[in-house]
């Protein structure tokens, strides 16, 4: 158990989301009283006090947390349920399971290697799956098993087949770090786990391929990186989190594309850090991030 | 009634602290809850979760709220006088009455006159007190009353005197907007309301006179401003909010200081709209700042 | 003389621009040398040193600079001729003459006065257009002619000949400070002097009407402003300067405009300051600034 | 050859300092045209027109460059030496040699190391030295010799002997990257090539040991690191690059630790790469960064 970890040990995270009434988030804090637990944090937003949809997030303290959880989960089934609430309960010292994807650019993945090292990411990284190989000793000298699918050429059925039966039943979340490959709604509907992907643009900007290009042939001062779940629109799924930097008019395509990166990996690593901590709720196209 | 008053019609503010035990969160919540209020937005912070201190600041709508604070406040104090926790109950259709004291510059007190007129900022601004005459007419002309107070020379007993004079019992705060005399221990004894400063640095660096000065001898990369609230200990009291400017070796300190406005400006114009909207809560020489 | 002109008194600032080719940086300074002017900054940026275009931008001193004009253009256009050269010198202690242009808000508008008032801007400004009559106090307050130029309905014809007509001969640049009208080409045409606008998303994002309300549909992180020179091709003329604000979940279409007018007025005063300072050149669609 | 190097085939750098007075700027970019160089960048500055220091870096493109050198040295020494300028001609084909110090951090040292072996900083480096060995295989993954040189117990003096063996006449420059024993005066005597440190403070706040911890105690708002030249003056030398974070009250002094670990490797990483590109100008306690 990483000291990450113990810190986390009897923590619990709830997330509560539905249609705003009045006396939730009583009803919820009384819940966590009376089952022992001491709040540490507590978030909560209503997008609209009258009618609108509640959203809220707490953590809280309980001894012997592993234990109590069916209970727990039976009263907040009976005391949740009447207000037609959704509700989910973690335990936080049980990191996620993080799968990466990767292709050959290596700045989005190393970062997450290494902040996952430094304890600073709560996830275990069973795999990292690329369609090349030249990651492969970076990613094992990690001590993360590394799987090269090899996908080439139009018909992607067979790469993403191998893909999912290397995912299927071990991981919780996927990260796209830089995979250059389309995902298919296909494999979006068969992988049961959200995907977060990393786009090099600041978007809706430059939506689509080769943004940094685009980037310098409108003249922007500022360059961006969002990192956002995939849906089976290209680029258009819920946002996490967004950023940019600086650019001038000296700075070439190949220059935005370099600085861009340390934009991507700052930005897709606080995304990835956010969904790990259950920090991100979605809500129709856009995200609570807590 | 502004439209923005009418946005806070019937919205409490209550903000609670002291020392962090179970079931704080959930007493709080059932009571607001019991008194027919809906959670608005709740924000909580324990510094430690064992034996640590708690600070809650929880919004709620209560129909016909002017009328019900007696029996809230009644219920608040039953309530929480067991836990031995303090706390402050504030109808936010009421604005805090803010006054502005300023010597010749006016940035920092067009910024925040401006903003008012804007309905950005809850408060009414019975006065403005200078010690100069330059910006009498600036002042007048958005409708609020100025006054002059001669303060030369080394006594500052009889300015001082005058300003309490007018202050007394008329404002709920005060802000210094870039106020160049300093204040006197006996003038914060008798004033008996929170003091806000700007600081024109990066506090604690550049402590005292001429910062901007020092900032050109040190060759800083960055200038900064910084706003506190007034305690005896000079420059020393709770930051409530900073902020930095990128500057270079081609600036002046007369170039500096031109730029360091423009941050000085938006540094007190958040700090005073934070403790205008009961956001800061002082801890020795902390703030939290919901 | 303001002291701001005191200061750039005897100050020349040349722009040259056109094909690259060896050479050039010595020759101009050589002229500038043989002219009795001591260079006070140099930029100079080349976008391909192999056949590439060439941009400089010098300030030089030289003692009565007023008279000394004549020779020393005459001496560029036979220095830089064979090159193939464009240039422009400007006596920098001769301000441009600026007409701002804008309807009921008052952010940009107010920012641009203030600072002028200030002496950070080194301009002019012989009017202030408005098709609305709200601000005609504040400006007159500042000491500038304020001419109110009606604009109802779909025909545009008649109120931007009064405007043509009041700009004409009078005015080396126009600013739309967050003027809501749509300009027609043929106003563009006659204009004859550049119209620098303040665009409220971050360009190419949010193109077109209402982008606070697309931000916030499309759950954006950041929300940004784009100031550009006008040009026939709405949103997509060359962008002189950007920048963003950070927001989240809780904010409504209305607090992103609240927030977003801080970043417009920032974003639109530096972009008229660099123009304003000769900084600014176009090439394509695109701007070099220096 | 690496293809950074490809790049900078036959481009030379041209540092030039000292009393400014007119003429100067024609002299050396006459003397550039001379030698067959085609200017490719050229940046100036005085920090006064009447009688200041004058600064300049001039890039510029010269077949052959290699054999051509000597001279241009000598046209530089006939031309310059009139003026009594400094100067200092530099092959950028030719990586700067880097030596990296560090201690049991790992985040400014792979940072280094990663983007040198991205190709984004122009250098060599012929040798990490640490008084740990934790970095010792992360750092011979990168094909960097690792070499440990044990520094316990309070007289630094054979420790810091041993270093000075292993970069005298190897390196151009020294690294502190996060290297936690303080360097002796006599240790700075004798490396004869610049040092450069990364400071986790904002300078001149939280100046000495222990910085997060005091940003932490004072209750501050943003944090920062500081890059800069050593000098005998611990913490006092010129600075070369700073920058900061946000963070607020729910952060452990921790916290402001780990986030700190991010913009000290951003602004130790930029203050490098400047250096190595010739940009920084050391000029009393200053640096002119070009």
């Amino acid at each position: 158990m990483s000291p990450h970890t113990e810190a986390l040990r009897d923590q619990a995270c709830l997330i509560v989301h539905g249609p705003d009434q009045p006396g939730l988030v009583a009803a919820v804090t009384a819940l966590i009283a009376r089952n022992a637990g001491n709040i540490v944090t507590l978030d909560q937003y209503s997008d609209n006090p009258e009618g609108g949809a509640f959203f809220q997030r707490v953590v809280f303290h309980r001894p012997d947390l592993a234990a109590a959880i069916p209970e727990i989960e039976a009263d907040l089934d009976k005391t949740l349920t009447p207000y037609g609430m959704q509700w989910a309960l973690t335990d936080q010292s049980i990191p996620k399971r993080m799968a990466v994807l990767a292709s050959t650019s290596d700045h989005c993945l190393l970062e997450l290697l290494w902040r996952h090292r430094r304890g600073e990411l709560p996830v275990t990284i069973p795999m990292v799956i690329s369609n090349h190989t030249n990651t492969a000793e970076d990613v094992r000298s990690f001590g993360i098993p590394f799987f090269h699918v090899h996908s080439q050429g139009p018909d992607k059925t067979e790469a993403e087949a191998k893909i999912l039966e290397l995912l299927k039943g071990n991981v919780d979340f996927v990260v796209l770090a830089r995979y250059m490959q389309i995902i298919s709604e296909d494999f979006l509907d068969q992988v049961g786990v959200p995907v977060i992907n990393i786009h090099h643009s600041f978007l809706p900007a430059f939506i689509g391929a080769a943004p940094y290009r685009k980037a310098k042939e409108r003249g922007v001062k500022l360059i961006g990186a969002t990192s956002h779940y995939v849906t089976k629109d290209l680029d258009e799924g819920p946002i996490i989190e967004q950023d940019v930097a600086r650019v001038n008019h000296t700075m070439t395509a190949a220059d935005l594309q370099a600085r861009g990166a340390y934009v991507e990996r700052a930005v897709l690593s606080r995304a990835v850090q956010w969904h790990a901590e259950d920090r991100v709720i979605q809500h129709g196209n856009h995200t609570i991030v807590f």
